[in-house]
């Protein structure tokens, strides 16, 4: 392999001739490899990155501490890599010491090399243009890092919540396939009363469908942004009017309502907004485990299980039972649930972390953030076409749960009251005969009324009864 | 002890004669002994139990199906109650099984019993007003409760709220207080570029104080309820017009923007906005527990520490190591934090163990979103009071910590680049020379400009520079 | 409310005329309010403590640092505190800052007084006897405090010990008594093959009771204490001979087989040993999790779950729904698992906190190990004595769902191979066919051989076959 | 790409024509795509599987059930994968539905093939060998998996376990260089009394090695494995001589003392080996966390920190900042010990979602605890080799602080009591004045003894005094 030499604080280090990154990326590969999952695996944290260094860039070019002719070099070499290119310079492994700092030079010195070719001059010829002294003008790696990282979650939220969008639409349509499908309802495992396998599902989706706004909402607070605080958010080796400008811009290349926050001492250690978005993440994979829970649960059987839903299936279920048929599309969502979860309290661990001016344990928050949302949307696609959309009702097993019930004794309560309904409930239990048979054995309603408020289908809804 | 004798599904029990609690009261406390904390250890959860006994009794009365004598007696009770009457007759261990059944029966209970002396009858004389068929009219646990538990916590969140104002006032005025006082930054616990004490503290200030708001906006997802769905959302046993009109008189009797969740089978189970709320929580014990750690950093020492700020002594420090000051009260803040978050894990635990339309884990919920609160209300009130305001400054450590810091070099970047930067820095870390001195030895920029250059105060905030 | 005057570092201090304890005491009681739960709560935590003071007051007596006048007051003070008087006396909130140096002043204060008395001086006369000096000579929080929790935590862990043998014993009964039930096992919630209802009880009995070993060998590392490390661990104010002597009275005292770390220094920052204790603490509340979810799971119904097992009614399931029956017991152990585990993390960020020579947090890691430790065994014991020991078997439906089953063809595979039973699975469920028909038909099998094999009794342990 | 046609439960599918895995492996790969992490990631897992195979095809050979021809070639396929042929066609996603199914069926595909071509046979021509009638004869998932799991995870407890001997070893180096240079211990950040850098260190080395002892006994606990308990644990389809056979070339092959369960029912399901073993992993990756936690502290500064040690720099530790450099390798192991912490919060989510006769979540158990401990092993490498091996004492530091201590003051108790020295100490701290003056000041003691009782060498152990 050719090499080149290139020089920094801690002395000289071969770097790959071709590489497009330099030395300081060079020494966080060889210093951290702890998950194996470099940068590159994530392409908006790059997009995101790039975006930074062209804000900044052209902010700087206004503000005349950056030449034109290299300001417009970095910004071309900002757009390309935002197009896509050189993504697979991005090396560094995302678990790393120093708080992003190798992140933020790796970004660095791949836009120098690619800006100075565009000047027409070789890769590492730093002294026409700088990774420090002019890519990272204005920054450090304490306001662009983050700045980024907020970027970055925004941009992986949207094919996430594209993704929840399908799946909620999914459930909608079979909430309304399986409008008419009358079944029991059920609390604590235990026969309730009836409700439809429509209104199932379309819980379910309103239940999944919130977490598109609630992932929103997170997401607009990750639109205040600390750029322009460079190391510890007074703003040192910045103009006075470059964190204005640097935000404007970067808003316009994002697309995103980027502004400027409050305080950016306190923005520059705080992780509450990551915290914030990381416990979204959880409540959404906790709602999914809670539905593929319960989709197994329906789904249990054939022959000895609650059996009103039938899951499609995907693989041969056992090695040993033949013609069984697993849930397994569930079972791999619930399990892709419990990382989000166990995610969340490693991003919470890392907050907890922070101490005086900085986080230094920032990268696996974004580690663990990038990830689950990786996972999730893979989840919830897997979800909506290997499952969901194929399921069918069992609607036979549906209706014999109705027919063979005693919680529909419940509807008589206002008209007998608790006591002799629970009699009635508790004898139907011991004896095996019918609600309907011990009510009209006692005499306590004539069969017409009792037949209507016996109807399943009344019982769907609230409805005037003569007190 | 006099006994009275109630009867219920199961048989008869003896309840002691001055209980205002009756059989199922009874038999949940001999069931359940697992925290010994009871119901009546959390008022506000009291109250709003009350309260929405009280809307579905206002409700059931104008529609006809419980008539005003009964109706008017339940609400007096209830009144009675919402007023600080017998809180102490809520016995019921807060963590039991049966989805709150047994919270909402000593509602019931204590209600219908104290309606029953209002209307001249003798505890426990059902046949005049009933726990189930008059006090829980139109209700079922499944509503009824969560219903008590979403007031609960917006009641439990305004002294909380409060405290935590309290403490950031506390932090503003320190902010204040040591506007003047120039320190070292410190990034990775490694020196970085000055910064006052006082924007330290403003940045504490201002960082808890944002959780408010958040406290605030996930309250408000509190105040739709699923009162009128009854057992499974679906209303049965219901009046059509029954829920609209019992959420309009909750709203009216809390003082409180009550509304009828979208759909309320998805509602019945759901426990996506205490696990928001949970989060926030934690999200704010993350942030009180970083502030603490900070503290102790600050105040590290006496004599081998950071040693910039003093907390006040509050008690000796050790049993063997005379005139020990140790940091106390940050030390039990940051326990209470670790508390607050292990309890969000047991919320995630028991939100993910909802099974089909109900979630039978939520009084686990209940109590440790309440807990969760009165502990940090109770750290906000100890650490505003017994600690931050009777810090002081170390100003002379302050000063000593700038003057003796190679971080400032940061500032001359822009001028002599990073190379030159680094190399000199590098340098007056191992001669011992100061920075000033070794930029004057090169000749590297003129004594005024270096000066003007080198003065911390010229570091706290941008500055426009000659390029 | 009459007081007396004590004085320590920070200034006088009123303390009540009749407390046992002094000003230090006072202070923290002052300082610390976050859970509520005062030291006595925890009597094992208590008789360790005084344990701990006693076997130091003989080691010093034995080595001439404690005149045997004041050494044996203190030892006649500690045994009555270990034979449980005064324990109102221990008042200071388990969370508390000062690292346990609260807790272990409140234990010299006590003790303090009571040898005063004995030696006939009046409380808080500290001149014939002090706190400090003669009490916690020799000692100080950093090696006092945490013996005497490895000691408490030994303590506590009997009873739970014993309330787990028992719930395992109830369910080997149970094991026992339905050993002839044929049943279908499930795994992923879809039918398998064949077993027995009391092959399922008896799996949990064992599942369980292997965690009394684990809690057993947990408890050994607990009898590797610091005491004689003082303050940080290098024995700074002790005896050369005092650390051997302490340790040997202490094992005497507690009947434990205590020895010293090997090294101290270690030994007084190191929380793990309890990470681990905490660790077996969750690993049991998992497994109970996980019965308890069967449990639900197997009675579920009556009429649209599994319906195995009947659970004992302890309370009506539901205000509205007459009759319902709910698995109250499990649910509330569900609950207290959850907690538990959500105890563990609490257990693990305290631990995680340690900084240099001590850990601050250790305090938080006592109460959740004692708190844990608490419920865990009120739970065993409620589940074994209202709900196990009355648990009923539904022999029908456990009948039913072996002879409806498509599973059993598994018994077919050495015999028609993999391919062939897998088609005739998937005929039987399309045409609702046995699978005892389909194979007639197809005439792969004799009559005799294949009901043979089909016998579900003859599925429930390895049998030889031709091959 | 050409491909082979090859049929299951569910149909025909492709694969192409080169694979040596079959048609449930490519339904495996289409349904699962979440971590993207192959089992091929881990060779110890793959090696562990073929191992069972292999022993399972010697059993069914002796007891005639497989005949010789075909088990050799299933022996001699599976000796080439355990020497590390064809792991790249271990393709499935780790994280999957069907408890394991997969990855069970991607061995036994992978096998039958390479023994087919061993037999002279084409790949996917079963009739002459197949995956389930022949490879996993005897077998289910349900037990083939767990036991190869349990093999799995002690041959990966190896490497780390030699990983942290080393690091062990390293810190012990550094503890005898570091035995002469007296410090200042810590407590609760304050200043409490001398001792060497060199226990510091040592007292790391001792913390860290104990766990290898723990990792040890818990691998113990995974030699009992469920082998021949095929679907549930009742053997169903197996010889009653195979499991002792089958478990007895287990333990040939592995090397390791592997023992049949005593109860195959509860061991089918059970995870409590493995939640025990994650929480062996959590417990060092806290006491990691601590160490690094330290090493950050105490290497803070260079000048406004404890700067005590210097780490050795590893890369530039700013883009802003010039010769900054950061605590990066450090910072890297935390980071890593927060992940470790969060897969055992996945594990106990997974281990809680076991349902009757399965815990269908094992993939993800598997998936952790195989992650965690390649990142713990890369960890403690990197921190052994990157930092710990060249890190050296500021010497002049640790004396000055030394010097300047109040704590020394401890020594005096002894002999003019805690009130005395604590008031000397408060008057220190006041007047800026020393321990020794004061005391000299107030004649509390003579020069001579005073010298050496303030001696810092004189507390670093136990001394005999006159009292």
């Amino acid at each position: 392999m050719t090499t080149r030499i290139e020089h920094d604080l801690l002395g000289d280090l071969e770097v790959p001739a071709d590489a497009w990154y330099g030395i300081q990326t060079q020494r966080a590969v060889e210093n951290f490899a702890i998950t194996g999952v470099p940068i590159s695996h994530f392409p908006p944290f790059i997009r995101a990155l790039a975006m930074v260094k062209s804000a900044a860039a052209r902010a700087n070019r206004d503000l005349g501490v950056l030449p034109a002719t290299k300001a417009n070099a970095i910004i071309e070499a900002c757009d390309d890599i935002i197009a896509g290119r050189l993504h697979d310079q991005f090396v560094v492994d995302l678990i790393q010491g120093g708080a992003g700092t190798s992140t933020n030079m790796n970004a660095n010195e791949v836009i120098a090399n690619l800006a100075l070719e565009k000047l027409g001059h070789a890769k590492g010829d730093y002294q026409h243009l700088h990774p420090n002294d002019d890519v990272n003008r204005s920054q450090s790696t304490n306001d662009a890092y983050p700045t980024a990282v907020c970027l970055a979650v925004q941009f992986a939220a949207e094919p996430l919540e594209q993704a929840i969008l399908q799946l909620k639409q999914q459930l909608e349509r079979k909430g309304r396939e399986f409008a008419d499908i009358v079944k029991m309802g059920r609390t604590q495992l235990q026969d309730a009363v009836p409700m439809t396998l429509g209104q199932e599902f379309e819980a379910f989706a309103v239940n999944l469908g919130e977490d598109i706004d609630r992932l929103h909402e997170a997401s607009r607070l990750l639109c205040e942004v600390n750029l322009g605080g460079t190391a510890i958010g007074t703003g040192i080796n910045t103009h006075p009017d470059y964190k204005t400008l640097a935000v404007k811009y970067l808003a316009e290349i994002s697309g995103k309502p980027i502004v400027s926050a409050s305080n950016l001492v306190e923005a520059s250690s705080d992780m509450g907004a990551f915290v914030l978005f990381s416990g979204i993440l959880k409540r959404f994979a906790i709602k999914l485990g809670k539905m593929c829970n319960d989709l197994r649960l329906l789904s249990s059987g054939p022959r000895t299980g609650l059996g009103e839903i039938l899951l499609p299936p995907r693989q041969p279920g056992s090695s040993i039972m033949p013609g069984k048929v697993n849930p397994v599309i569930p079972e791999a969502v619930n399990q892709t649930a419990y990382q989000v979860i166990a995610s969340d309290l490693a991003v919470t661990l890392a907050a907890e972390a922070g101490q005086l001016q900085l986080n230094a344990m920032e990268p696996m928050i974004v580690y663990n953030l990038l990830n689950s949302m990786k996972m999730l949307e893979s989840a919830c696609t897997m979800l909506d076409e290997r499952c969901i959309r194929d399921i069918r009702a069992n609607t036979e097993q549906c209706a014999a749960h109705v027919n063979n019930s005693i919680g529909i004794i419940t509807a008589l309560v206002p008209h007998i009251g608790y006591a002799n309904s629970t009699r009635i409930a508790a004898e139907a239990l011991n004896t095996g005969k019918t609600v309907r048979e011990l009510v009209l054995e006692e005499a306590l309603m004539d069969e017409a009324t009792l037949d209507q408020l016996l109807s399943p289908r009344s019982m769907l809804a609230p409805v005037a009864v003569a007190s």
